[in-house]
């Protein structure tokens, strides 16, 4: 099938060559230059424009955006909509907020362009081992691009699927990526009591390498783990510093609108904020009501 | 190689299948006649009695514990302790505090025994799918019995391995256990706002099926996971009771001990108790409070 | 002074009474005849009409707002703006939230009304001990209305003041309630525990009583708790079911839009939603899980 | 009434100051020379060595332990046991853990001595303020001692009380610093959210004092907060390290065993030791994991 890529960044540059790889036709568009000829000499065709990508493609064309949540997905859907025609399709295959793509989906409706939203999970290691894909939007046209998601997914028919209608495909993976803070998490703190207990001298990269086969905590994430500390186990050089990128703060404020209590993916979050605050105000203030109330002395900041 | 199994419970019977199918000799040993009637109809030879079964395996004996952890395993050992003879190997494969195993080692150590622990991760699964085993004791004693941990591990080179001096296996086995807490929530608090959005009728199953392929959060726990809930999606008559067997409790406290801040492996646990409180006196009182100060309205308990 | 007073619910009608008694003139308005039959017999003079409210007061009016947060306070504005001349002032005494407060006195201000917003502790003892107040908006407006606020607080010259600008008020106190949450929650725990530590037959009001008087845990919170305890210690009849009026889930939203990790104001919040669950998903979730992958018998709902 | 006071630090000076000021005769006994002299010079009269304080007591006498919780306790207990009579009391005011204190009291109980365990709350204000004191032990022996409690409590009538047997009031003082820990990271976390939110630039003593007056949380620890910030509202210089004494961590360990879920308490102890982690192992192998996974730049340490 054709597509154009719209984003040739780490995902979309990826995606577009593992479709391409799959015997598509991509089309690939990014505003910087280096991100376009970068994906050129991985064997993409790039269009200069968002104009001449759009011209590049017969109707019914299909699009799929990789662009940054946010603001950018509006204004490339601004810049795109004069362009399309009917029965076009938009797919958003970032981590966009399951509500502002169910807006974007009404409002797109209206001009006759269909909107998919597609969470899509596996970063680097997609190119090589497939995506996972979750679908939301109208079923007949999800049907219809069955071979480009059945391209990008790990096996034509695993890893992949419809998950209800417009928004839902981005609520899961809005949940995929809580669940993934809290597993993470789960992780760093068991390797960081291994870790502090000197009196075994744990190899933890070993450790990492026996859970991997055969045990209850085998994982995906363990296997990356296991690469992460194997030629650094004391993560030199590695600043405690752990940044976040929406989901997890969506995640959290959705399981609350929900009434739902969910702990560990909260805390999660909160963890990540934790550690980078170098300076907590509060735990300060712990510090000088101690020695307020019990005469504790408090420790100097240098 | 020869083993006496002690023990012959869902773990231990298990255990000694997949060494006898690997061609070693396996007697086994339990206390219940009907566990031993069920071990010899799979084809493992049981003794009567443990002085018995100390009588049928030639010396350097090797004996493999299966018990439950705590008295059940310092009864057996001082059952034990007058049948063995100087070199004989004792292996406690079960959940075991380290901290108990480091005493029972130093105790037979002066009786010439030689005591290993044995992590064993894997559960119900690891007959078809090995188990990984993470041991602690002296290097050459867990040479000498290769050839058995090969068999019980998934893989002859992967899945087991010494970690560590007497105890680090046990405590390796526990922080092992943590994790899987933070997991096993983990995913559960993700499945439940997923299960309580109902405007998008997700399919969980479905959704699990999704990211057991490509996804960043496919691991062994989501396949099981995924099991769990194909056949009733909604868990109708299952209780949300869920049981702890320890180790959660003792990770939690050897964080504390290590001064190593666990949140989200300690909320797990947390959970597990507030599952079972059926009438949680703090959450009456905060009722109470509120309609103290502010007269809102106590909800009446039936 | 002369006051509107528009809302003659438990806060509203205690409120107007504090300041009659103070020597203010107070108009009382609410939709409800009983309300306003009640005021009534209470010596305040009624309104039967916002309308009529209005014509009773000379301008420059003030008019106190004690409605419920939301869309009350948006339709109750709607409704008086017809009605109001340049130079009234209209104080949002309830739980609003800080950005819908200074949206509307930025509406406000386009129509020359003056907008306080008054956080407002003290629950239903405020009528005898005086209120706590935290206010936002025009600084000579606040001065100006001095003697209200002094009547209103415990004392003339404390428990009240202009914390900042428009909005800074309801910011103040929606961190007072979690702030209150957390402390809530954490002697609920407290109570929880000695409450299950049957061996010591603690009485938990005498223990209630003595903290009360020299403790570093003493507070205007304690001394509710005592009461709540008094006749019913145990809590019979009272439902574990506790619910939460808005403040705490935009305090855990604001926080985490600030980066601030703020866990204990968070989990109390969460403990909330988790007391009204009475068939948690995700523990169901967990006793599957377990009994997957281990074996372990699941509990049956009854 | 006589009593002779074991310890002459910071509580025990003060606590034997405010027990001469009621009018009863106090001997001192420290090991430090400095402590003594010290108390001497606030009219304490002082014993050079525990011989000669226990010499300068008459039968029955009464002895008030106030040594650092463990060892210190014990050693004091042999060193004074030769030197006792039958009929004597003695009184562990301090932080020891519940459950040694009933090992010591039944050991004691063998030789004839009652033994008391008085939790001890107030800090260093209770010299002018009076202490809180839960009181365990034989209550024949507590009622004997009364002048002693009435004199140390707030009032002769409040603050003080026999709670139950011998481990009674350690244990109900054990849990009180686990609110203690919960109410103080309350109020820090919503002073650290107010202090970030620079837009309202609230002056934090102002809001602290409002608070003290009429708010639902009035609280003696909001009383020392507001001291604590009067004078460095940024509390510069404070580094961010809180200490924690124990009780915390009994209290969080005691839950547990009774399966009473304290999230808040529990995490109150977890924020202080992530207080003290300069170097977080846990936030590390997050941000390596990131960078595995996602390609996300991972921050270096400097």
């Amino acid at each position: 099938m054709e597509l154009g890529m719209v984003g040739l960044g780490r995902m979309g540059a990826n995606m577009a060559e593992r479709l391409v790889g799959h015997g598509h036709h991509v089309v690939g568009f990014d505003p910087g230059e280096r991100a376009r000829d970068a994906a050129s000499s991985r064997r993409i065709v790039t269009a200069p424009s968002l104009v001449e990508l759009v011209a590049q493609l017969l109707p019914q064309r299909v699009l799929w955006l990789m662009v940054p949540a946010g603001e950018a997905v509006d204004s490339t859907l601004a810049e795109l909509l004069p362009l399309l025609s009917e029965g076009d399709v938009l797919i958003d295959g970032g981590n966009s907020n399951y509500k502002d793509t169910m807006r974007r989906a009404a409002m797109l409706a209206g001009h006759g362009i269909h909107y998919l939203d597609c969470g899509t999970s596996g970063g680097i290691w997609g190119l090589k081992e497939g995506y996972s894909l979750m679908i939301g939007g109208d079923e007949a046209v999800v049907e219809r691009l069955r071979p480009l998601f059945a391209a990008l997914a790990p096996d034509p028919d695993s890893g992949w699927g419809r998950v209800g209608p417009s928004g839902a495909g981005h609520f899961t993976k809005m949940v995929h990526n809580g669940i993934e803070y809290g597993m993470m998490q789960a992780y760093a703190e068991g390797f960081a009591i291994m870790q502090r207990k000197s009196e075994f001298a744990l190899d933890l990269h070993q450790v990492a390498q026996i859970w991997r086969h055969g045990s209850v905590v085998r994982s995906w994430l363990l296997d990356i783990t296991a690469n992460a500390i194997e030629h650094n186990p004391r993560l030199e050089g590695v600043a405690p510093f752990v940044a976040d990128s929406g989901e997890g703060r969506w995640t959290v404020a959705e399981a609350i609108d929900l009434d739902v209590s969910a702990p560990v993916i909260t805390l999660s979050l909160l963890e990540r904020l934790r550690s980078r605050e170098s300076d907590s105000y509060a735990d300060k203030l712990l510090a000088a009501m101690r020695n307020e109330f019990g005469g504790h002395a408090v420790k100097r900041s240098e």
